[in-house]
């Protein structure tokens, strides 16, 4: 019989006798609190109770990291990993409820001076409502015809303030150099001086002639992130104009406007994640991107950004590797998505990258790392697949740029 | 003329210099970085760049409260209030956009060890695109019939696991107490063990014949959470039952999804803010509830919970009434919400409460402080309505309850 509980992970810190704590976590989040009510009878907590199936202390620390919580006098500060079960009845298959669930109120409860969900896990009745990404690793693959290595994105910049017709003049020297993928920065969505429509149509009109002209037509990820009506019209305006991708800016659209996207979307949902720093930064706060990533991967997107190693944010390089791979393991029998691969990148960290996550399933986007080329975009587009052609065959960067100039050069200048 | 900028204030945490980290948070979130990039001229940046309007030195602490930032050596580690502004123009009336320009990537930019948004101000513009509350505090005192006193109610209990029959006869026995009031717990959503038509039909039918017996029809807030399509369907299933309002998880089903819900309802929308732990107990990190509410305000939720003093979770009382004003104060020329006073609530807060807010336009949600009143469900709503009585008329609890005999049990009860 398949196991049809929800499961979740937590680290938590707390001055409480770990398992007072736990229970006092699994309570809230199902039938309630110690008090019992009236109603809540035996069967009722057996039927419907969360459970407390492993407690593991795993440090002490020497005071409370968040203020607020209810701490017991003389006792230590301690740090474990909790793990709890929900019966699927609880719930039903409702990704809004199930992190209502898994991560509502607790963050809030006073025993807890840090609780942060590392991991969730759902039963295959989810699988049903919700069918995961359409399009993926495969269907990315196929519609960008890259195959055997990433494919190489580059950012529209500056990020705000070019016209309609700037952004398609830029998208014409982009996929003229070589580019396979080109995103819309989030900051640029449908504003008064940059238009959707207006954008969408003229870089299509440039991607389109591309296209027929060559037999490859390049990706662009528009930024649709709005209202509903708006994303499925703007969905609609793409799709008519022949694009391939859609973005989203999915921690401020939201779980039920990504997956209302999802079931409209006859296009690859191109996930940014910019607030994520908001929800994962504290050591003992919010969420970790092993939790993150199955959440959205059931609402359905198909790439979602991961950072890149050696960024030019906050994030340890251990940190994105696991992001990374999270992405390209399987989640209820599937749901691949494509790790997209930013911020900081250049030729330089293809081979450390490829070392680590051993795939080419990603999307590995530059800025300066390409377009900042001495000899030019071209050359930018060709260094990097030059260095994932060297971290393939298993040849350092060094080697590989005595025979590729593009590669050398840019060792040459982004060292 | 008019101020047509977006505005927003936040605390950051850094070692660099501070007009410089500011001007790499401006940067950042709008034209783009130090390096210029081909098509960044002068005038582009004089129209699309953010501005830093103000920064406010505040603190030195001894160490970087979040891990990963850039740190220079040998340099303290400051607080500050940084105001930055962006033009209109670069974003548009967009919510989604919005919150990517001031709250996105900018998190994680590396010389941040803290870095929390604290307000938010949007020009004008925003109001012909979002109309807001659509009931807010008249229109919700218009439907409960409730003046000039705080709307009193509670939740159904235990959270999860009463079949729609049980729960049917709770709400019978909790309106005939009294009670203005009663919400789904976040749990509860539509579950298999209680479909939300057959839970919202028996409850209905009890509150409908309530109605027509006195005359006075309860406000039940139905848990519509869940996928776009599913909750317009079940706001057309209350509406189509006789109920007056639904509840929904609003940063689990997100900004997009609830300003869909308040497109399509006819009904107030009850904004459950779980999850909010985590966007906001971390002192440097996450978001503030001045900025929080004002964007939800926008979306267009009625009710917004914000926490009771002396309550059961870690929030500060000064942090509470902070929330409840910023709910009453006026945004845009309006946009008033009902703040959802709750958590541990009992007769005891009532007078500290309404010296601090000086309004009684506020929900207010006592679970076992009126339900486990020694004397029944009804005294323990009366004893509610003697100490709201009390605060209004600028008498001590202690000597209202000499002569009302509810309030006075309670006082002993709970004290």
């Amino acid at each position: 019989m398949k196991d049809q509980r929800i499961k979740a992970t937590y680290l938590i810190e707390t001055s409480f006798d770990l398992a007072t704590a736990a229970a006092i976590m699994a309570g809230e989040q199902s039938c309630g609190t110690f008090v019992r009510v009236p109603g809540e009878t035996d069967e009722l907590r057996e039927r419907f109770s969360a459970k407390v199936d492993a407690i593991q202390e795993i440090a002490q620390v020497v005071a409370p990291t968040l203020a607020g919580a209810k701490m017991k006098a003389g006792v230590p500060v301690r740090r474990a990993l909790v793990m709890l079960s929900w019966p699927f009845h609880n719930v039903g298959a409702n990704l809004p409820n199930l992190m209502a669930t898994v991560a509502g109120n607790l963050y809030e409860l006073a025993p807890f001076s840090g609780l942060k969900l590392l991991d969730v896990d759902v039963p295959d009745a989810f699988a049903q409502k919700y069918p995961g990404p359409q399009f993926g690793i495969a269907g990315t693959r196929k519609l960008t015809q890259v195959y055997d290595r990433p494919i190489i994105g580059t950012i529209i910049k500056p990020s705000v303030g070019l016209t309609p017709e700037a952004t398609a003049a830029q998208v014409k020297t982009l996929i003229e150099a070589g580019l396979d993928f080109i995103k819309d920065d989030e900051l640029m969505g449908d504003s008064p001086h940059s238009p959707f429509e207006e954008r969408v149509r003229l870089s299509m009109e440039v991607i389109n002639t591309y296209a027929n002209k060559t037999g490859k037509k390049p990706m662009f990820a528009f930024n649709v992130s709005g209202d509903v009506d708006d994303m499925l019209r703007r969905h609609d305006y793409v799709l008519a104009q022949g694009g391939t991708c859609i973005m989203a800016s999915i921690n401020q659209v939201g779980l039920s406007g990504v997956a209302k996207l999802r079931q409209h979307s006859q296009l690859p949902i191109h996930g940014h994640r910019n607030f994520w720093g908001a929800l994962s930064r504290s050591e003992v706060l919010g969420l970790e991107f092993t939790a993150y990533q199955k959440i959205w991967r059931l609402a359905g997107i198909d790439h979602l950004h991961t950072n890149g190693i050696r960024n030019k944010f906050c994030e340890s390089d251990e940190s994105v590797i696991r992001s990374v791979k999270a992405c390209l393991e399987s989640l209820l029998g599937g749901y691949y998505i494509m790790p997209v691969i930013s911020s900081g990148q250049w030729a330089g960290q293809a081979v450390d990258t490829y070392k680590a996550i051993e795939s080419t399933d990603v999307m590995y986007v530059c800025g300066g790392g390409i377009v900042a080329h001495p000899d030019g975009i071209a050359a930018g587009v060709r260094s990097v697949r030059q260095a994932w052609e060297a971290a393939i065959q298993g040849i350092s960067l060094t080697d590989y740029g005595k025979t590729h100039a593009e590669l050398q050069k840019a060792l040459e200048y982004y060292e």
